[in-house]
C-alpha cells in the first residue's frame, strides 16, 4: 500500500474549494471532495450586518480553513491512503483575492475588533468597488508614459491587488496601517500551511505586477500614487518571491495534525486557479492554448516571447511554466449569459417541451439550435453582457443581438449567443497569436462536458481541433502536478512541472474537429463580427453613453 | 325616423371587411358589424390545392362580396335604420391589393378555367414576389435618371401596382392577355356596386404611380420596361379617374337589392384604408399627423407642398384631401414586434405572475415596464424586425438590441422595444417635417386604446401632444364621412371632405402631453437612434450580408 504516492491537489474557485488526491504516478484522481464556502460571496453586508457598497465582493478567510480542515480528511477516508504516501499538496486559488493580515498571520477581519470592518475581509477578485483606484492608477501610468509597459500592458484592470490596496489606504487607512501584511489568499494559505513568507510568483507576477527581474513598482511611482504607498513594496509584501512549481516550505506539526498528513510533506507555491489548468489539460508547450469555459471562459498558452496588451496579461516569465512566459485572457461571459438567456427570455411552451422531453432547457435549446446550420438564424451577437476584456478591458461595453425578425426563434438566439463566444475566443486566441501560432486547443470546465455543440461550434469558429481533458477537475489536478514537483523526483514526485504534465495528464479519445463548410460561414460571420467589435468598441461610444444615462436616471 | 341621414364606411383590411353605419349629422357610430374572410390571407396554396411561393399573399374576391352581403343587412336589422335614410356608402380598402378581371367584371380568378392560376387571384397588398420586378423597375428608373422624380420618389416598392402587373406579365402572360383589366380591389367593388368603370384618384395616385396633370408613366418608360407593356395603360387600367370624395356613381338595382339598400345611393369613389383615418381623425389641415398604430403603423399628414423620398409618398396633390398634398409612410412593424416578444421571449415565471395579477401578458409587461424611468434600462433598439421604410425602403434590414447585461429583465426589452418604434415614428415625423411642421400627432388604432404607456413614451419621445380619436374605428368612420361628401349637401350630407370631418369627427377629452424630463432623455437616446440607423441602415451592410448568408444556407 505504501508503495503507491499520492499527491494532493486543492483548487479554490469562488464559491467552494475542491480537494483531489491523485496517483503520482498516473495522474489518476483516486478521490475528490467539495466543501462550499459557507459565506459563499458578500456584496450585500458583512456577517455582522454592515451594509456593503454596489460592486463589492468579500469573502471570509474562515471558509477557506473549513475547506482544508473537512476536504483533506474526507479524501484520506474515502481512500484509506496512508499519510506517508502523500507526498506533496499544493493549492490553486482565485487571484488577485487578498486580505490584510496580522503578525501572527491572523487576518484582520477574525481579530474582534475589526470584524465589522469592510475593508479587513478578503476582497474577492470580482470585487470590483476600486475602479476609481484603477482608473487613477491608469491615468497616472498614462501620464508617466508607463501604460504601455510589459508590465502594465495597456490597461489596469480593478481585479489586480494595487487598486484593491489603494482602496484599503483610501478609505480606511487604520486597516491599512494595522496590516502587517498584504497577500494573496494562495499566499496566506501556504503561510499557515508551512510558516513560510514567501510569495507565489505566479501571483505577484500577475496580480501584483511583480517582474523576475524588475521586482515590483517602484518607489517613485508609488509615490506619485499616494505618498503614504512611497513604501508599501518594503511595509507590506514579501519581496522573496517562490517561483512556480517550487516547494514553499513543509507542512507545519499542527496543520498537520488537524488536516491527518504528515509533518514534513512538501507544500508547493500557490498557483492561479485558471492557470493550473494548464499543466491540467497536460499543456507544456508553446503552439496549445487552453481554453477553461465555464460562467466565463479563461484562455492560456505558453509562449517563447513575452506579449501583453489589449486585455492579455503575459509579460510574466516562468509565471505558469518555468522558462516561457504564459499568456492569459479569456472572456467576461460565457454560461452566465446563456444562464440569463434561459432564466429570462425562453417562453413557458419551450418549459413544456422540455419537460415532456426529459430534459433540461440548456439541453432541450441545445438540441434546437443543433438542427441549424452557420448562418441560419441570420443573427449575429457581441458576447458583451459583462464587458469586453479583449481588446477593450471595458465593463461599459454591452451586449447585443442583431439581425432579429418577426421569426426569430429562441433556439437561433441561443445560438447566435454561443457563436459570439466563439467569435470571442477566436479573437483572444489570434491575440495570442502574435506571439506565436495557435496549433491546437485543449478544453475543461463544465460546459465543455455537457455541450458538444458549443464544442464543435467553437472549432468550426476557431478552425482549430479542440482536444478535451479527461478530467474535469483540470484545476485541482494541475495543483497535485505542482505538488508533485514540490515533492520532488527523490519522493516519489518529479523534477519539473513538465514531466508531471506528461505524466500525469491524459485527453479524452475523442476531440472535436472543424467542418470546413461551417468553418467557411463562420469566417464570414466572424469579419462581421470582428467590424462590429470595432465599431461598439473604438468607434461609436453609444454603450459607454447608454451606461452613463442609465447611471443617471438611477441616481437621480 | 326618416328625418334622421346615414351613411355606411366599409374599411376592407388585410383579414377581414368591417362595415359601420354612422349618423351623418354627428358622426355617432349607430351600429358596426364585422366578417373576416374565409380565405383569410392565401400564402401557401390556392383553394384547389396548388401550392405558392414564398412571399406570395393572395386573396379570393368572393370574400369581398360576402362582406358587402353580410354586415351591411347586419347594420341595418341592428339599427332598424330605413334604407331611405342611408344617403351614401363609401370603402376603403388595402392598396395596391390588385385583381385581375374578365370583360363583364367576374375576376379572373373566379372563373373555372382559371382557378387553378395563381396569377389569376387578387394580390394583396403585401405580397412581396414582386421584389425582383421591383428591382428591376427601380434600375430602370436609375439609368433613366428618373428615379428620384416626385412621381417614383427614390424607390419603387414591390408592394406597388405595377411591380406586380408586371410579375402576372411575366410569369402568366395569358392571364395578363385575358384580363380585361386589372384594378386594385376597392375600385373592383365599387364597378360592381355602380357599374361604374371610374377608378379613385386615392389608389391611382399612391399605388399605380398616377399624377394628376400627368397621368400615368409615359409609353416610353412601360415599353423600356417590357414591350409588351407598351400599351399596358390603355389596355389594362382606365384613365377615368375619379377624385378624392366625390361620387363614383350610384347603387345598381341588383345590388341594392342584395344589400337592402336603395337604388340609387350614392356610392363615393374608393380610397386607401389607412387614408380614410385622417378625416377619421378629424385632420383637414396641415400641422397635424395622423398615427394609426396596429400591428404596423402609417402616419400621414397634409401639405401645402409636395414631398417624396425616403419611403415617404408624398408627391399626390388631393390624394386624400382636396387640394393638398398629403405625405405618407408608416413603420413596417409595431404591434407585431411586441406580440414576437410576447410569444417568444417571456419566461415561464412572467405567465404565472400575470395570471396571479388576473391580467393579460401584454398588460403585465407594460405594468413592470412603466415603472422604468426614460434610460434605466440602458438598453437601445432598432425597430427593423420588419425591415424599415423610412429611410431605407429596405426589407433587408433588421432587428437589433444594444445595451444588454446579466440584469437586463424582459420588461426592459418590452419598453426598449416600445422605445425604438417611438424613434421610428419621430424620424418619419421629422422627415414630414420637411414639408411644413408638424404641431401635434392624432392617434388612433388597438394599441392607442390599449397602451397608455405607449402612447406616453411616444409623446415624450417626439416631444408632441397626441390627441386620441373617440372612435376606434376612424378608418370605417373616415369612409363613413366619403359617404357623406358623395351623397352630397342636397342629400343631407356634405359639400366636401373637410365640412364632413369637421363635423363628424371628436377626439377624447384626455390627450398624452410631453413630460419635459422624459423628452431630455429622449433626446439623448433618439440621438443615439439615429446614429445607430444611419451606421446600419447606410454604412455598414452586415445586416443585408447576414440575410444573403441566410438565404444561401437555406437554398444549400
Amino acid at each position: 500500500m505504501s508503495e503507491k504516492k499520492y499527491v494532493i491537489g486543492l483548487d479554490y474557485g469562488t464559491l467552494s474549494g475542491r480537494t483531489v488526491v491523485v496517483d503520482a504516478t498516473t495522474g489518476e484522481i483516486a478521490a475528490q471532495a467539495v466543501k462550499e464556502y459557507p459565506h459563499a460571496v458578500m456584496d450585500q453586508s458583512l456577517p455582522c450586518g454592515v451594509s456593503l457598497d454596489v460592486d463589492w465582493a468579500l469573502q471570509h478567510p474562515k471558509d477557506y480553513l473549513d475547506v482544508l480542515e473537512e476536504t483533506i480528511p474526507e479524501v484520506l477516508r474515502q481512500t484509506g491512503i496512508s499519510p506517508d504516501s502523500v507526498i506533496g499538496l499544493s493549492i490553486d486559488f482565485t487571484a488577485s483575492t487578498i486580505l490584510p493580515i496580522g503578525k501572527d498571520g491572523t487576518p484582520l477581519c477574525m481579530l474582534p475588533e475589526f470584524e465589522s470592518r469592510p475593508h479587513a475581509y478578503v476582497k474577492l477578485w470580482k470585487h470590483h468597488a476600486a475602479q476609481p483606484e484603477a482608473d487613477e492608477i491608469n491615468a497616472l501610468l498614462t501620464k508617466r508614459g508607463e501604460i504601455d509597459l510589459p508590465r502594465y500592458g495597456g490597461k489596469i484592470s480593478s481585479e489586480l491587488m494595487l487598486p484593491k490596496v489603494l482602496q484599503i489606504l483610501r478609505e480606511d487607512p487604520e486597516i491599512y496601517q494595522q496590516a502587517h501584511q498584504i497577500l494573496e489568499a494562495g499566499d496566506w494559505l501556504t503561510l499557515i500551511l508551512t510558516g513560510s513568507r514567501r510569495r507565489s510568483a505566479s501571483m505577484a507576477g500577475y496580480k501584483g505586477m511583480w517582474l523576475e527581474r524588475e521586482g515590483y513598482p517602484g518607489r517613485d511611482f508609488l509615490k506619485a500614487l499616494d505618498p503614504r504607498l512611497e513604501t508599501y513594496v518594503e511595509d507590506k509584501l514579501s519581496s522573496d518571491i517562490c517561483p512556480v512549481g517550487s516547494r514553499i516550505g513543509v507542512l507545519n506539526e499542527t496543520w498537520a495534525k488537524k488536516l491527518g498528513l504528515m509533518p514534513g510533506t512538501a507544500v508547493g507555491a500557490s498557483i492561479i486557479d485558471s492557470h493550473a489548468g494548464l499543466p491540467g489539460c497536460g499543456i507544456a508547450k508553446p503552439g496549445q492554448m487552453m481554453l477553461i469555459i465555464g460562467t466565463s471562459s479563461v484562455q492560456a498558452a505558453l509562449s517563447e516571447t513575452p506579449y501583453s496588451g489589449e486585455g492579455i496579461c503575459g509579460a510574466v516569465k516562468g509565471g505558469i511554466m518555468p522558462g516561457y512566459y504564459a499568456l492569459e485572457s479569456g472572456l467576461a461571459g460565457v454560461g452566465d449569459i446563456f444562464g440569463w438567456f434561459v432564466d429570462h427570455c425562453v417562453p413557458a411552451s419551450y418549459h413544456q417541451q422540455a419537460k415532456e422531453a426529459g430534459c433540461g432547457m440548456h439541453q432541450y435549446l441545445t438540441r434546437l439550435a443543433g438542427k441549424l446550420v452557420p448562418g441560419e438564424s441570420g443573427l449575429l451577437a457581441l458576447d458583451w453582457w459583462s464587458g469586453n476584456k479583449t481588446p477593450f478591458v471595458s465593463v461599459d461595453l454591452s451586449g447585443l443581438i442583431l439581425g432579429c425578425t418577426l421569426a426569430t426563434r429562441p433556439e437561433e438566439i441561443y445560438r447566435a449567443l454561443i457563436e459570439a463566444t466563439g467569435f470571442g475566443t477566436r479573437l483572444i486566441m489570434e491575440a495570442f497569436e502574435h506571439a506565436g501560432p495557435v496549433d491546437e486547443i485543449r478544453a475543461c470546465g463544465g460546459i465543455v462536458e455537457k455541450n458538444p455543440l458549443l464544442m464543435q461550434i467553437f472549432a468550426d469558429i476557431t478552425n482549430r481541433e479542440i482536444k478535451v481533458a479527461a478530467s474535469e477537475q483540470t484545476a485541482a489536478l494541475g495543483a497535485a502536478m505542482y505538488a508533485a514537483v514540490a515533492a520532488g523526483p527523490e519522493n516519489g514526485g518529479y523534477a519539473s512541472i513538465f514531466e508531471a504534465a506528461e505524466a500525469m495528464s491524459s485527453m479524452k479519445e475523442e476531440s472535436f474537429r472543424p467542418i470546413p463548410e461551417n468553418a467557411a460561414v463562420y469566417e464570414s460571420l466572424y469579419q462581421e463580427y470582428c467590424r462590429l467589435k470595432d465599431y461598439f468598441g473604438a468607434e461609436n461610444p453609444v454603450m459607454k453613453n447608454l451606461k452613463q444615462i442609465r447611471q443617471k436616471t438611477r441616481n437621480s
